[in-house]
């Protein structure tokens, strides 16, 4: 180890101090982040104003942090550091139903409603019917499979952006296949959405030149005893921000078809299967 | 730029993600960030688990910070950011003084004093005589050198961070050289000092077995006209913590001999040169 720091020699002086009793997987990830953090600074040279900049706009997102907004998760999900960890952590075979990110919406408990039931609670938006079969990936249905299903409503908004607004667990339930592994409810057309844009991430999606909205999505998370969990999406087909999606949490096998259909009580058919791998 | 984000092709779905518009300087250091920051979670395999701690790390991070109290400024000094930022803005010829980090206790337009005079106001410590010249890098004097000069008292404290207790200006003052070139000026042995450490970054530090301890020195900024202004400390020569300085601020060069003296008013002495490189 370095008696003294020098610009050559700053990563191992400061990985070098680290005590002998550190915890190995805390030596291992600060040893790599103290590689890149510097790597990063001696590669683009970074200026004191440039650090002085990014101390203040990292302060920033910590303080508009509060039990209602994490912006430092929104800074992660259009870094694309999200998805990335996601992906790192859920790599399955080809075919087997793909992840993407669980977003900050989720409630637990939501009430399990009967197949073919409706989750659309407020009256707004297209009515869309959702179905497919759980399967494991030999193509065999999965009983007792458990659906839990959310989506903004016709507004773009989720129940919990809106209490007292939007009724309680509206465009929210969950199912549980039967025997035959089939799903099917009745929700809405999801529509797109902006992330919340209105504080350091919004401005830096700004000097960037993107755009804040995601692309309309129906999020699940699929769960089976003896099942590794699918935390995921199905995105609307034609939705114009497919290919921008502000936290690119957009996979090509997760884009599912919506269908006009003109017969019955809804406006739409999405069909989707979900194929589970073994845990 | 690929239509959707993958494992495999995560830098360049981010990165391809940017407007054209974008400064060309915030391109280049916005790419070079996501590719380290990438290939940090890949090449560690971060897991969820982690990813959250960190969310939560930097989140606490910011919400301690306050208008007294700069924890990311403290995070980036212990992992070697900040004394790398200022190397890399300040490469000096040998024999030239070399800068530090700037820390956060300087306060602009402190009293200009009169050579010998001395800055210890409260009558605490081992009083010091400092003493030296400002030449240029072929040695001749420089007239009219501004030598700002600032340190904590004899309890580890500085000055602003206790007011109402210190006196105003306790340990600080501004000299200017003449035709010679010297300067000379009456302080305390400084002493060294924990950094705050009862935030996430004490944690940290906690966490890897480091203690927050900064090697006992004295801030200086000497600056002239037509020469680079050199932002530095001097360090006392026998400090236990030299070689493990909490953020990594040491240098070799500015290690200053501290010699007892029996004679006059003071108990010690430490001679240092400062030598100036033309803007």
């Amino acid at each position: 180890m370095p008696r003294y720091f020098t610009e050559q020699n700053s990563e191992e002086a400061v990985n070098g101090r680290m005590g002998a009793s550190t915890d190995p997987r805390l030596a291992e990830v600060m040893t790599c982040l103290v590689r890149h953090l510097h790597a990063f600074a001696k590669e683009i040279h970074l200026t004191q104003a440039e650090w002085n900049y990014g101390i203040d706009f990292l302060t920033r997102v910590g303080q508009i942090c509060s039990d209602e907004r994490q912006e430092f998760i929104l800074l992660s999900d259009t870094l694309g550091l999200s998805m990335l960890v996601d992906a790192i952590n859920n790599r399955r075979p080809p075919g087997a139903t793909e992840n993407t990110v669980l977003g900050p919406f989720h409630v637990d408990n939501a009430p399990v409603r009967q197949m073919g039931d409706t989750i659309s609670l407020d009256g707004k938006g297209e009515s869309c019917l959702f179905e497919g079969v759980v399967v494991d990936i030999q193509g065999n249905p999965i009983e007792g499979a458990k659906i839990d299903v959310w989506s903004d409503n016709a507004d773009g908004f989720y129940d919990v952006q809106q209490l007292g607004t939007q009724p309680k667990w509206n465009n929210r339930g969950i199912f549980v296949t039967g025997k035959d592994g089939r799903y099917s409810f009745v929700g809405i057309k999801p529509v797109s959405y902006p992330i919340p844009d209105d504080g350091p991430v919004g401005q830096m999606l700004g000097h960037l030149g993107r755009h804040p909205y995601r692309p309309a999505h129906m999020h699940y998370i699929v769960s089976a005893p003896g099942y590794e969990t699918v935390v995921t999406h199905t995105f609307v087909g034609d939705d114009g921000y497919l290919t921008s999606d502000a936290v690119f949490g957009v996979k090509e096998t997760l884009i599912a078809p919506f269908e006009k259909v003109s017969e019955g009580q809804t406006l739409w058919r999405s069909p989707f299967d979900f194929t589970m791998t073994v845990a």
